[in-house]
């Protein structure tokens, strides 16, 4: 299979962190489907709140921050509004201080897969908005370790 | 009791229509809080939501759709993603063509109410963008009065 | 003239501050034209500027903020991605720790106004989020004066 | 060089369609910088104005549209609020049906790029959602062929 048959075939049994969120009257274009810049508001709205419950990111204060250098995005199917999306996370590499993260969209209801893209975050001191030399802290690697996924693709 | 007051107090009790809606990264803003112009934008969503789904509109070949004409928000307090937002709607007045919205913002496990606005939507014919001599059509109008609570304030 | 009538008749004249914006694909709905939560995300752009370059306001370190806490909005006729809007602002009445804005919304090329609406901000100190027992700062009250019209409506 | 530095090394000179765009507050994110998920709303934009200006696109009646099957995105420094962006286009391909765009955002008075993405449009007609045996129109064609740059990186 070839890497765009293989993530077209994704389930939700690939991902162990599912949010749902429901879709907004604004985020139709006018071809009457989700346009195809609010993926990415949704890739990073599920994101964050992994890291917010889950890694100990305190967006205001927190030492260290995530800053997306890369984001790709295939899109198979397509969803509108009203529907309810379900959004899907796993990391698939964790660096010294990035970490890349794959994030599915499927509709509530249906099987097959509307979109697969990845995100690639650098964490930063706050102060110096560069990597630390440590890496990302350890509250930060844990949490995402725990939802990587070793085999790639 | 000021109208003002009266807002203030309004409970879930006072919306026969409720939809739940999980905030997403990009709607807080600076100060760590839900940006004001993304209230519009969830109210937006519960009114066309109802209409979907209990008006029988259909919004990219419907005869007719509706017009926002005029919009207030009050704002008691802040809620802030990752939080889930339960929006609230009702119809305040029902006129030829017309219809105020009355729609108010919760936060999921939180029993005081953040805002509470009004949405007026005039309904156009599509072809001439301009109020059908018999107002709006039965569908509409049956699906709205069935939310249409009678004692305003 | 009513109020609506003379909302309705402003010209860019009546505004000491226009800054031009261009609409985004993602601006539109289904029906071709500018969403109305729209017009709140452009009223908030040129305060914020406004409040940026000319009040001394830095939203990540000031001392005070403001918070919205009544919007308004009334919309005359519409507009649509990819026209340019210039979006006008005055000030209409200064408290102790609130300000009352008055925005505009025009077309580039056309002359009638398509929208006109309020926002109310309190400003409040970022460590307590109350208004200050003395108000809002002198370099924010001096800024707000400069745009000032005193014969509101 | 490798790619990622020569798209880093873009300038204006790169590019033969440029657009500027006024950030909007809601554009920030908490970082105090504009949010990665904008980027793709301006790319968008000044897509779609090209195609409407130059290539007949008309969005609420043309026979054919774009879909976005593929979209990336490479962040090497960040803008924010209330800057102004400066969105260049070219096309890097055209297919039967397909045409790829490169896009770049680039901050007003600041000669670095910010940012170089590429987008995948599919054209599709609107009755079948699916592309034409005869691929794209040819004012479609036409259109983008003109600010095709051949060398590719």
């Amino acid at each position: 299979m070839s890497d765009h048959t293989k993530l077209k075939s994704r389930t939700r049994a690939d991902y162990p962190f599912i949010l749902e969120y429901r879709t907004r009257w604004s985020d139709n274009d006018m071809y009457d489907h989700m346009n195809n810049s609010i993926y990415n508001f949704l890739y990073d709205s599920v994101i964050n709140t992994y890291l917010i419950e889950h890694c100990g990111l305190h967006p205001p204060t927190s030492e260290q921050y995530g800053m997306v250098v890369h984001s790709h995005n295939n899109y198979f199917a397509s969803i509108a509004f009203p529907a309810c999306a379900e959004l899907a996370l796993r990391v698939n590499r964790i660096g010294n201080s990035s970490v890349t993260y794959e994030i599915a969209l499927f509709e509530k209801g249906v099987n097959s897969v509307k979109a697969v893209g990845e995100f690639i975050q650098v964490f930063v001191d706050r102060t110096t908005k560069r990597p630390n030399l440590n890496g990302m802290s350890t509250p930060l690697r844990e949490g995402l370790r725990s939802i990587l996924i070793k085999s790639h693709l």
